[in-house]
């Protein structure tokens, strides 16, 4: 394998081999090849780009680095959803069980949230007891018992990722479209899905700035997929402000399990009915999106979806008592309030400013080895398009050191326009691509 | 220091500070930073380049990584000369007397050859005896010797350099105009010199295949020098054919000295002259270009220079014997010829192609660990223009070795094409750049 003869293809704008492709990732998984040839690699491929079947060849060879979960004792179809992140995303929680209630097998490998992004992990985690590190073979059994799991990345899949992803992370290569496809992608395939649904979040507390990069990274994922032989589908959702009202993982545990009861806020309702819907249409139980809707609505009306997320808390390890005890999810000690200075219309509430702020309280991690506090972060109780009269709360802030609390409400305050005039709400899905 | 800062700043197009290149090269150089993130750094500058403010600043932060040889004992004028390197490019070893016996101090310190290109401290070092790892205090009591000294590379002079020159050949980072000038130009500053004459060579032996990358590495070095307040010239010269007939490191020396001795090729000649003449007039010896090539031809015609050479060959623990006794340098067991296979007039006779020939003898090296077999090379009997007439020898090789003789010989012919028609030779100096 000649690394430099890799490096200088892609340098000077040449289509990489697939089997160049998968050389230099075997040899750099194996440690043949060192991080700085690698790094080079990955500069260079953020300046030239790689087209659609380099992608797709790269997906493949960061997914052949380790296993592929093997599923094949399940009969049913096994669909999953994946979201690039976003703040408020709580999405996983409340699609995962009503997929798995809807009649789909639900293996949902996600990852921790990290900046202004939460992560499907920490949220989980909240509830006393859940356990998101299971085996493989725990894995294989919980999705036999309940339809669904949800866990963090294990070791023996897609490693070549993680070494990857590390680099990135040092050498200024994170914002490239085909490296981030092949790193998702490479991890879903790994997971032995038949079809997957992607939420791409454009806006402000995006990944993606702008739907423009989202339809780009999304058309992308979506290649890579039937490159693969796999029914892949994205929805591009906005994500300029926070989805649902809490932000902060106890938090949101609470407004998932108010969504089951039918009382979630109408935006998160929507994105997590889109998504299901979409989950149901690859996964062949239903051939329309209108009947697929009426699947979702129907495991939210019955409770089959709120009873489903109660059997995987339980199996996993965690407190089922939190479905109807919320008591028992861990409590910040203060309570504080972000309010109106004026009447009028809420126009902006930005989401990578307070997802920031949630963090700044202790709700997000600065570092990837900063610790959680399960308990705090914001509660929105206007969205952008409502009416406000001066002095009316708009935010809860939920702490438990009043350090910050000056700087975390300068900041939500910096994050809030009200304007004289009505504001639109913002549009929730932009786009579906398949 | 914030690497992935000014990896990213470099990424997005942005000027890197003074400080910022400082910094990264330092902690480099002290193993604070690895060699994936100088890598991802390296390739970014590929693509992004670095202006002239940035490349003279990069070159002071590789300066300063060491010492700078502390000349400030002599009085005179310390004036180098310095080639970007090319096949049969044997000029250091007439310059370097001639400018000494002429009355300036030359302090030159020079690379090894590497691929189709030979160096000048393997030319020297087929003189049997001769020493080019000095002490920077032999160096200078060398310089009061005689007035030249030329010795290889010293572990305390710009280290970053050669840090980063082994990370660039193993990255694919080599073919930067900025890097390449940063690389050179921070080795000669850190010789302790006033003045500097730069041969930049073009063709297809050189590195800078065309004269417009010649010219703007010409250029940003000549800036570089001018940043740092040293007054550097730049002459732009042809390398389509070999530098006059020998290639070989041996074979070479005995062209130099006949050379000294008033016999050498005419094209040899005129590119010392030139360049030493450059020399003179940058050391404030002549005010005139005229009189400057007046001072090199009375050194060569007086013998004085030819006597400098030997008592450079002496001081630096050489045989003197050589400058009389050819038979003295190692010689070859077996000669071959290629002959003209018609009438007619030599047309080409490839550079690169050449050099890859006497390399393959053993001339030259293929990996940075090949040994060197100073015996032998070829020698050209004809060069561009002349007229042949078939059966005539062409080329003359030189081999301790007959494994690889068939294939050398298919290689010369290969390199040689001859015409019907009268060719012109090729320019020999293009440009002057100050």
């Amino acid at each position: 394998m000649d690394a430099v003869r890799t490096i200088r293809s892609k340098r000077d704008g040449r289509r990489l081999e697939r089997q160049e492709l998968f050389d230099f990732v075997a040899g750099y998984a194996r440690g043949e090849i060192p991080d700085y040839q690698a790094s080079a690699l990955l500069m260079a491929i953020f300046f030239r780009g790689l087209d659609p079947e380099e992608t797709a060849d790269l997906t493949q060879a960061i997914l052949r680095s380790g296993s592929v979960v093997d599923l094949s004792e399940f009969s049913g179809p096994k669909v999953d959803k994946h979201s690039t992140g976003g703040v408020g995303d709580k999405t996983s929680l409340i699609v995962a069980p009503a997929a798995a209630a809807g009649g789909l097998l639900v293996p949902m490998i996600s990852g921790r949230g990290l900046g202004h992004t939460g992560g499907t992990l920490d949220k989980l985690e909240s509830i006393p007891g859940f356990r998101t590190r299971l085996t493989l073979d725990e894995f294989r059994r919980a999705l036999r018992n309940t339809g669904a799991a949800l866990i963090g990345q294990t070791d023996d899949l897609a490693p070549a990722d993680r070494k990857l992803y590390a680099l990135r992370d040092v050498t200024g290569t994170v914002e490239s479209i085909a490296l981030i496809s092949a790193s998702i992608m490479s991890k879903k395939l790994a997971e032995g899905i038949d079809a997957l649904v992607l939420d791409v979040k454009t806006g402000s507390g995006a990944f993606m700035k702008t739907p423009e990069s989202a339809r780009e990274l999304a058309r992308r994922m979506v290649e890579i997929g039937a490159g693969c032989g796999k029914r892949v589908r994205a929805l591009i959702t906005g994500m300029s402000q926070p989805l649902g009202r809490a932000v902060g993982n106890g938090l949101e545990v609470v407004e998932v399990l108010e969504t089951l009861k039918g009382r979630g806020p109408q935006d998160l309702v929507e994105v997590s009915r889109e998504l299901t819907a979409h989950m149901f249409l690859l996964g062949g139980l239903e051939s329309t999106l209108e009947a697929a809707r009426g699947r979702f609505d129907g495991v939210l009306a019955s409770g089959a979806a709120l009873r489903k997320f109660g059997e995987i808390v339980e199996e996993q390890g965690g407190d089922g008592g939190v479905v109807e005890d919320y008591a028992r999810l861990p409590r910040a000690e203060h309570e504080e309030s972000v309010a109106a200075w004026q009447d009028g219309y809420i126009c902006a509430l930005e989401a990578e400013a307070l997802g920031r702020a949630s963090m700044r309280l202790g709700a997000g991690r600065e570092r990837v080895d900063s610790v959680i506090d399960p308990a705090v972060g914001v509660v929105l109780e206007k969205k952008v398009g409502d009416a406000v009269v001066a002095g009316e709360r708009i935010c809860a802030i939920y702490a438990n050191n009043r350090a910050p609390l000056a700087e975390v409400r300068a900041a939500i305050r910096a994050a809030v326009r009200i304007s004289e005039e009505p504001c639109p709400p913002p549009p929730l899905i932009l786009e579906d691509i398949s």
